[in-house]
């Protein structure tokens, strides 16, 4: 149970689990908070979508938030060919993962971030840049980051609930690569009501 | 000097201090981030701009970035009667402050957000309801604490400067009270471009 009172979903007989279930409640803020994660996390770049989702994916894990870390972690893997193993790595051992030393670069940022933002040093900018990182994408690690620094903080914050059956975020997951963050939440806002 | 190339700002013959440098940066999470912070602090509310903007300002303290704190600060004590006292004691001494015990209630759930969602607990809950507090001011008490620990290490995270001079908060927050967070940053960016 969650901390307030959420719409319930009929399909479940209870309310939508983590983030869903506070944006069904609350549309207003739902609306700019999936805007901002579907520029940066799927939005034109020159990371990939799966290293994005990879960034988003060691943080929520560095902030221990098992519902974000686990649906996050299985849209990185859709898109980086179901390689669940290579995402497990990157929330648990980056350092040694099987991604690009630019990748490495960006993430040792964002976990300096989950930390707080002062932790950032230049020698980590520099790092980053030695590896070819330009300023949009250090912008952007530091600004996903951040933003997982909010979302973990808002689905445990308020005690939502999180299914423990990976096969669910799995399914989920393949709709928010085919449709996007808005389209899935509108949807969920859709069944609440009706 | 920020960690990344920002635009100049004309009128300073550098870039804008704190989150505006950014915001001039990547317009399009600035439009996202904007109109959250526009719906959790200006939007209807049956809690006070004023009160709001103390659990932004109290947060931005906690997490220790001085550009959030003082223009958040400023804009609260725009908006209570210019009692920049009472905004120093929220920051720092909120249990003994001149504030409602359902904002005392509500500041207490803040800053357990703030050092992690599931720092909160059912008896801070339950303690802000039995002040009055609805499920939705709960819900946006945490999701603006939530919000406040990403723009805290956006704006720390890529070494953004800040103006020591307090006047300056003092005149950007009378803008912002009049005219909002969005249109400021637009007309922010308007002048970097033209």
């Amino acid at each position: 149970m969650a901390h307030i009172q959420l719409p319930v979903a009929p399909e479940l007989g209870r309310e939508f689990p983590g983030i869903l279930g506070l944006m069904t409640f609350r549309p207003e803020t739902a609306g700019p908070i999936n805007e901002l994660v579907n520029v940066l996390l799927r939005g034109e770049s020159t990371l990939s979508r799966g290293e994005r989702e990879l960034i988003a994916t060691h943080v929520s894990w560095r902030n221990d938030c098992f519902f974000c870390q686990t649906i996050h972690g299985a849209v990185a893997a859709a898109q980086l060919g179901n390689d669940e193993t290579l995402v497990h790595k990157v929330k648990t051992d980056w350092e040694s993962a099987g991604i690009s030393a630019k990748l490495k670069a960006l993430l040792q940022i964002a976990g300096k971030v989950q930390l707080g933002g002062k932790h950032v040093t230049e020698e980590d900018i520099a790092a980053a840049r030695e590896q070819g990182a330009t300023d949009l994408e250090i912008h952007d690690t530091v600004l996903i980051a951040a933003a997982f620094c909010m979302t973990n903080r808002y689905v445990d914050g308020l005690g939502t609930w999180a299914p423990a059956d990976l096969n669910i975020y799995r399914g989920n997951a393949a709709s928010i690569v085919a449709n996007g963050y808005v389209n899935v939440t509108e949807a969920a806002t859709r069944q609440v009501r009706s």
